[in-house]
């Protein structure tokens, strides 16, 4: 498989195999039914939706769609609708589950519930992939969304559920740059040490599948020139395919940046849960929804593969 | 005076007032050498190099310039061209100190000296201005430079420092967004509740001249849209005129980011000291530091004013 490099590559490639099933928790919204219809009708994933069956078809019907054509579970609970979802998941029905209107905290409670859920006892982590105009490759950035301050032993699995992503799109040996505020190691800057000890764990194997390196600032990462500049040697500095950031905060406020000052196109879920988790918020829009789903389609696929 | 919104008022602002003079230590530097003598030649301030009097010829010569038309003080020795540039603020025969082609760390020894040094007992703090293509102001942000996990009460003197030269671009009653990685105050993020701390300080009258809120997501702090989405209420909220971000990783991400990809246009100063301080980096163009000269150039003549 050659990288996909862009969106259209990776929604070329989803559409290019035999669909995968997403159970959607709370289907039954405006946002989450179009991006549903439209990677139902490019073929791009199958669907099991649940919700308030008639709420749906009111919505289905206002988007000039027939739910005869997916499969729908009826459940008027919402908080339960996350439950019936994961467990579709855990009982092998679908590949992947999604979030549709509901609650983030419910939500994520059903995913890891004791029982029936789909926690491997590694750490969930969300991966936001971007394509930046400008920037010759999708970029991965981990984590913004769900671990707050990762400890080092969490970066790991953080770091391997990005690797695993990267492999997904087809990126055999992801350049993986762990961000800091600048590239050298400062014993007050504990993101620098960090970013030292995970590096070396790469070079002694603890960690496989990826070339990392940090810590980089994010020009260094991002850019050969300012890498040169600093005389920064470093197979992953200036072509990065994975941006570890330190913190919640600095994950966001990229996150943020790269959205609206950069226009860039996103895609994002939550990878290290036995299955892919689509967590899209309400303020993505559909396209957002459309990419988050083919970029869970190909990690489910290669999750099954296993 | 009206609020300077882009790098080009600034600059003609700043010519159309009687020039202040700035100390440059280490001046025999060519990107240094040529902002200077830009800044000289459109009236934007004068100067007092210090270096190696025979290097800084050369490099004058070069650029085909006379060093007759400046002041210029013959310091071979590299680390002590930091002290003569402060001692001469110090001794009012200039009113900024600009760090030329020397360690940060010497440079700012020098800033911090306490006999003759501009420190007082303050919190100095660096201060970004950015010209962002498709925002309607410039945006300050504060602290990716200097100051790597500021405690609550430094923080409020950070923001000081940002209302100070928010004050000097014209920018009467500034809006500072405090950012966080959500726009909730939540436990476990400690920069949502210093966040929150802060903003009540402001509206008690603790910190004035601004309206401060907090916390919010970058998203929330600069699009309206994304902010009433949210249906954050905020006299901020998407509107702000400087961003004051938890930790040196997200300020120093987001200073690259908008940086890189989203192409701004950058000048920097540090502030909170007794007068201002330029202190660009190697990697900074000539234009970066010529806009850098011309901030300080404003900031100098508020702290003169007072």
């Amino acid at each position: 498989m050659t990288p996909l490099r862009h969106f259209d590559q990776v929604i070329n490639s989803v559409k290019a195999n035999e669909p995968v099933t997403i159970a959607v928790a709370a289907a039954a919204d405006h946002h989450v039914m179009e991006a549903v219809i439209d990677a139902h009708q490019q073929g791009i994933a199958r669907f099991i939706l649940i919700d308030d069956q008639e709420k749906m078809e009111r919505i289905a019907a206002h988007h000039s769609f027939s739910l005869t054509d997916v499969e729908v579970m009826h459940q008027p609970e919402l908080t339960q609708t996350a439950r019936d979802a994961v467990r579709a998941v855990h009982d092998r029905k679908a590949n992947i589950v999604m979030k549709g209107m509901i609650q983030t905290a419910d939500f994520l409670r059903a995913v890891l519930h004791k029982e029936y859920g789909l926690a491997k006892g590694g750490v969930l982590s969300h991966i936001a992939a971007f394509q930046i105009p400008g920037y010759d490759r999708l970029v991965l950035v981990t984590d913004s969304g769900l671990n707050i301050a990762p400890t080092l032993k969490e970066k790991v699995q953080i770091i391997e559920n990005a690797i695993s992503l990267s492999h997904s799109i087809g990126v055999r040996e992801p350049k993986v740059a762990l961000l800091g505020a600048i590239e050298l190691v400062n014993p007050n800057m504990p993101a620098t040490m960090d970013a030292a000890v995970l590096t070396q764990m790469n070079r002694r194997g603890q960690i496989r599948g990826a070339l990392i390196d940090g810590p980089l600032a994010l020009d260094n990462a991002i850019s050969l020139a300012a890498a040169e500049q600093k005389g920064i040697e470093s197979e992953v500095a200036g072509m990065a395919d994975v941006l570890v950031v330190p913190n919640i905060e600095s994950g966001n406020i990229l996150y943020k940046s790269l959205s609206y000052f950069a226009h860039s196109q996103i895609g994002s879920l939550v990878v290290g849960a036995s299955a892919p988790v689509v967590l899209t918020s309400r303020s993505d829009g559909h396209q957002n929804k459309l990419r988050s789903i083919a970029l869970a389609v190909l990690q489910a696929r290669q999750q099954l593969s296993k």
